[in-house]
């Protein structure tokens, strides 16, 4: 059996053996997993390994595929099979803290295939920081050294799982607690949201508007500010490649910006911020303008207008209220539920695309949340 | 008496002229003001006027010298000679924000010629925003458009009274309350400190230090390197101007920085803020790096730091703790007499040379606090 030599590690398994692994790993679960539950014989797990560092865009050959046989879980551990995988602009950052060689960082909803925890049953989904791989087994009561915590999802009335990587998940939740705890914006405000077409800015964006202020977004195409305004009540959106945001904000912030939820770093916070209000505030929650550069770029300064308007600028990860994470999810959940709250999401298919995917979500290619099926 | 013509508004007038004025100014106050006290009759008041907008550094020619006559007070009213008079980096912005024509903006600490007021009698001394002029009528009741309150000096003990403008006036209480309100440095933590060994600066790092934590400064010579470290007890003081501050970090900061006070912007700036310990604050007093510049310029952008660190950047003006005002003075005077916070002067003299000290000023030629004796 080729497919049982320890695959782990080799740099790049030739497609057809990742073929064959996959075709065998289907076969596998529907044999150990959801039917069997728990025949303690391995599953075979294809993972993404960071090969070397990027430089620039990410590049597929920045990373290899591997296959692996994963142990028989143990008492406590839980065997789970990825069903969406979450593509988010910090992983472009987070994975250069890592020394290459290790799987791919980054979120995932998986369902349960075999538990021997108390905590979890086989169908259940599971929204973990598992990486990039097919297959995990992990032990609930462990406290891993992952970015997020591990959670079961919580019963989200019938919509798509995926949601648990999106407005009902991590970027839900940075939307909903980075706007409403670091920018705290009043009724009447006028709220700018750069990267607004994203899975965190169309949720600010949104929250913003039933908090009753005025909402401005940039995003970068003609098409995401269309779907901005016309579908998710953006009072307005510009296209920052075609539109100088100075005009852009003179016309959509007439009274000036009083919260701005920074997505993107660079020239265009910038000119956001030197146009702020007295007593402005200012979320940065990424600056995925500068994730693909060489170095730090440089964009004009923005002391002058911190000081004399008295500004606020607070960076912040959302795991800073790990200890709220379920009132975010609920509170989007029914916004979503009583029609106030929309979502997009940009799904592509097929595990082997995740390199691809991310690419085209560091480009801005998706609109809304961006998301692997496998 | 061709003195008594009306000069103001005149756009330069004579040396001669205002040397001759300045003498019957003096002789003036000796005879209406100190010893008559309160004859009605007017003194005549030199005065810098803008005469257009500075573009890049400030240039003699920008202002011009004119002399009026000011009418005799009104009940409620008090005359007020000026003794010191305050140059701030603040003011190079500040007064793009008014129309060419109108005096020089400024604090001066001023001694009472004449009063027709309860709460002021002739000697005392007067701490106000009256712009560039030799003399001031003004009514303590009213609620004059000035940037900062008038205020009585309190009793400091006999030093002199140009501290009002300095450690025990605006830049002391800045330096006061920008770190410990906005910093809230604690003990053991690294404060960075820009523009150290200016007037601001200089106080932020002695309160820092009198509150237990490793203070590194950035100034501009190495002369004021010296004056830091051997004589106000930083831990470190570099020349930003021959050591790259990532260097000087490394080297004086290792366990990386926690509190940025920020007088300067810019790129050193950037490179305090990139280098920056989770959690960081940074208060940002001024950008004098800037306030030169044709425009706003470029510098490497933090975003990234401010997110992956949660942060925390804060402008502020000292007025904010208006109601707190006498409690920064008198604390900063009790660290002076208990021999804990030191101070010093670059005292230029002559009124007539404004312009140049305020050249100088920024182009960082004083140690301490910059004033100009009439």
């Amino acid at each position: 059996m080729a497919l049982r030599l320890p695959l782990c590690f080799l740099p790049r398994p030739p497609a057809s053996l990742v073929a064959a692994a996959a075709t065998l790993l289907q076969r596998r679960h529907l044999a150990s997993g959801v039917e069997s539950q728990g025949a303690g014989a391995g599953v075979f797990c294809k993972r993404f390994v960071l090969a070397r560092h990027f430089k620039g865009e990410p590049k597929p050959s920045d990373f290899s595929l591997v296959t692996e046989e994963l142990p028989p879980i143990k008492d406590g551990e839980v065997l789970a099979e990825a069903e969406f995988l979450s593509l988010d602009p910090y992983m472009r950052v987070y994975v250069l803290r890592r020394p290459p060689g290790g799987t791919m960082i980054g979120g995932q909803v998986a369902r349960v295939l075999e538990s021997k925890s108390p905590d979890y049953k086989v169908g259940d989904h599971v929204v973990g920081d598992f990486g990039w791989r097919t297959h995990t087994v992990f032990n609930p009561e462990a406290h891993e050294h992952t970015l997020m915590r591990t959670y079961k999802l919580p019963d989200i009335g019938g919509l798509s799982p995926s949601l648990g990587l999106g407005v009902l998940g991590m970027p839900g939740n940075t939307a909903y607690f980075g706007l409403l705890e670091v920018c705290r914006p009043v009724k009447g405000e006028t709220v700018v949201v750069s990267g607004a077409a994203g899975a965190v800015g169309s949720i600010v964006g949104q929250i913003a508007k039933i908090k009753g202020c005025r909402v401005v977004g940039f995003a970068g195409s003609d098409e995401k500010v269309k779907w901005l305004t016309e579908e998710l009540g953006f009072d307005a959106a510009y296209n920052y490649k075609t539109t100088r945001p100075r005009d852009a904000l003179k016309d959509g912030a007439p009274k000036g910006v009083d919260c701005y939820f920074d997505n993107v770093g660079g020239e265009l916070s910038s000119s956001v911020i030197n146009r702020m209000n007295y007593g402005g505030r200012v979320a940065v929650c990424g600056s995925i303008s500068s994730y693909n550069a060489d170095g730090l770029p440089k964009a004009t300064i923005i002391q002058p207008a911190v000081v004399t308007n008295e500004l606020k600028i607070e960076g912040f990860l959302v795991t800073r209220w790990n200890d709220r994470w379920g009132e975010g999810i609920l509170q989007n959940l029914k916004w979503i539920q009583d029609g106030k709250l929309k979502y997009e999401e940009t799904v592509t298919k097929g595990f082997e695309n995740m390199p691809s995917a991310l690419v085209g979500m560091l480009r801005g290619d998706n609109t809304g949340k961006a998301v692997v099926k496998v």
